[in-house]
């Protein structure tokens, strides 16, 4: 596959506030900070679809009893698609957001700056952003909720809902060592962190069947696109690896943003897995406790990593860490996608991406 | 506003799958079914954003018990845009799902065709669509399932979720009169009937604040645009209604797609009401019955919405039934934006928006 990049300037930068008159947005931050770049995007396509899904009976009760019983679609999973209009199209990027959160994770930042999903599609790449099954616009199995309310089943067989709270997502997203005192150097665009709060949704992950459908979805995802790089983050940071566990042939390449585990994989599994290029990226202040009780640092978690990319190189895989601090960029979140710097954390994927595909000698894309 | 259409030529379509290779995708419906434009789409901007939300205090059960108690925002709207890159840019339009539905009516439709979403921005306009407060990429608050679970609170005391049975779906949504056997006149691409099914998500607006967050959300949604259409669909119908009663000077039109009520409004708010032009559209065979036991035929909903025209032109305001059936146009369903002649319904609603806006006099966009 050849690749050239099409650089797209993003220093001058006006709001879609301004489209109408900035001057009058006051009250309306969210809105207001929208950025628009100074070149039009040019698609060739964009929309949406579903992946999956499975079909099951439920009684009146376990519908709501709004209509009749019947039979719905659970566990499908919703993905929205951006592909640009280039001459020298290249690999799809399938990008998958992590835990409380959905899709929106790689659109418009916080602040209101230009999504990894559109910087991608500015550089030549499709872009394919689902909402985790159970989430979002993929929706989940809502039957044991009902059944508890009308007393046919115990309220422990309901799964919890969790969320982190804005004071727990600082120490662990690692804006900060506590809530309200940044690191000198956070890359995370505070000003705005209320926005981030917004994008947080309700996550029901526990009560999806084990694995979580949005594998095998991702899995069958690449087989349709006949081959696509596959993007996780944090909860979804191991997905990637498990979905080229299913069919390696349809992983072009992986790459882990901040990935919540590398899991300790057999010898075969990591023989197979030896198959697809590997990227693993970290941020900064990768000591800073948790704030969540038992669960392992980022530090510990990039290790993890570290062993796993050992291993792997060990038996010829193409695996490499991208930690932005050995290249002296300082201060990144768990929520690079969205910090101050994210274009330039993208490119240095982009810039992995073009190599290792490159690398490959594809050229039927 | 002058207003010069765009004629988007769809009859020659290609499919996304054919960019790859179309031959392998025989097992791939959604994505092998989903069509591209001949011509591509440019964008002044693209993105998303949140508005409104309210922040709530949480304890550690409520939250999941993933880290510790806290604050998190609930009852934010996501909303998601896109600005045509053209050069007499006509007003932006917001689109509103109905219920156990997302944003996702309005983007690609079950068939693979181009949504109502890109139609409007390739006739000019900005489009806006939401996800109602409670659903999709807006989440909801989940702390009385938490309590519930927890033993804190009765079982009966969290909503119930709902969702319609496909079964449900064909009276309800006027496909046939009965599952399985549809109109002979049918405008519904019953092929990909599964494909609706999967964009149904579990609703609980019966669990949030009355009147719904989203309707405020709506009116400043509104406000921040310096004036907007605001456009509703089956639950979401009287929204429109509902914004404009909030403030009648954003809302520069109100479109109701098949409303589940025109709610019986005082004098002094119909009054109000007439200074927003209003167009009402329904499709065909609203009297077949609903599935739905207690509910009123969609005839009945149709009388009440033309009771409400009758009212605002009374008192000379700009109010008008599109009603397909007296043009002609026969087996339009409840899903109209989704119908096999979606495109030729969305021209009768620019057509009407054209002029009423011109009438208007309204330059400043």
């Amino acid at each position: 596959m050849k690749i050239s990049f099409r650089r797209t300037p993003i220093q001058l930068l006006m709001t879609v506030g301004a489209l109408f008159n900035a001057s009058s947005y006051a009250s309306a931050q969210s809105l207001s900070d929208v950025q628009i770049p100074p070149e039009p995007l040019v698609l060739k396509a964009q929309g949406s679809f579903y992946i999956g899904g499975e079909r099951v009976a439920q009684t009146r009760d376990e519908l709501g009893n709004l209509g009749p019983d019947g039979h719905i679609t659970v566990n499908q999973m919703y993905v929205r698609y951006m592909v640009p209009q280039a001459v020298d199209e290249k690999l799809p990027v399938v990008m998958v957001h992590g835990a409380t959160l959905t899709g929106k994770s790689w659109e418009t930042t916080p602040d209101g700056r230009m999504g990894w999903d559109e910087y991608f599609v500015r550089n030549g790449h499709p872009v394919y952003v689902p909402d985790q099954v159970g989430r979002g616009r993929s929706g989940f199995n809502q039957a044991i909720f009902n059944n508890v309310r009308a007393g046919s089943a115990a309220p422990t067989k309901q799964p919890e809902w969790f969320r982190f709270s804005d004071e727990g997502v600082w120490p662990n997203f690692r804006f900060g060592p506590k809530p309200g005192e940044p690191f000198s150097d956070s890359q995370f665009p505070l000003a705005a962190v209320d926005e981030l709060s917004k994008q947080a949704v309700p996550d029901m992950s526990r009560g999806l069947p084990t694995p979580t459908p949005t594998i095998k979805a991702l899995s069958d995802l690449s087989a349709q696109l006949k081959g696509a790089v596959l993007m996780g983050h944090s909860q979804s940071g191991s997905f990637p690896l498990e979905a080229a566990l299913i069919d390696s042939t349809v992983t072009k390449a992986l790459v882990l943003v901040e990935p919540g585990s590398c899991p300790s994989y057999t010898d075969d599994q990591v023989k197979k897995l030896a198959a697809v290029p590997l990227l693993v990226v970290f941020g900064d202040h990768r000591d800073n406790p948790t704030g969540l009780p038992t669960y392992p640092t980022w530090q510990e978690r990039f290790e993890r990593c570290q062993a796993l990319i050992a291993r792997l190189k060990a038996i010829d895989g193409e695996a490499e860490m991208l930690d932005p601090v050995t290249r002296g960029i300082r201060g990144n979140s768990h929520m690079m996608m969205q910090d101050k710097n994210s274009l330039q954390i993208a490119d240095l994927i982009l810039q992995w991406l073009s190599k290792r595909t490159s690398d490959e000698g594809e050229g039927e894309q």
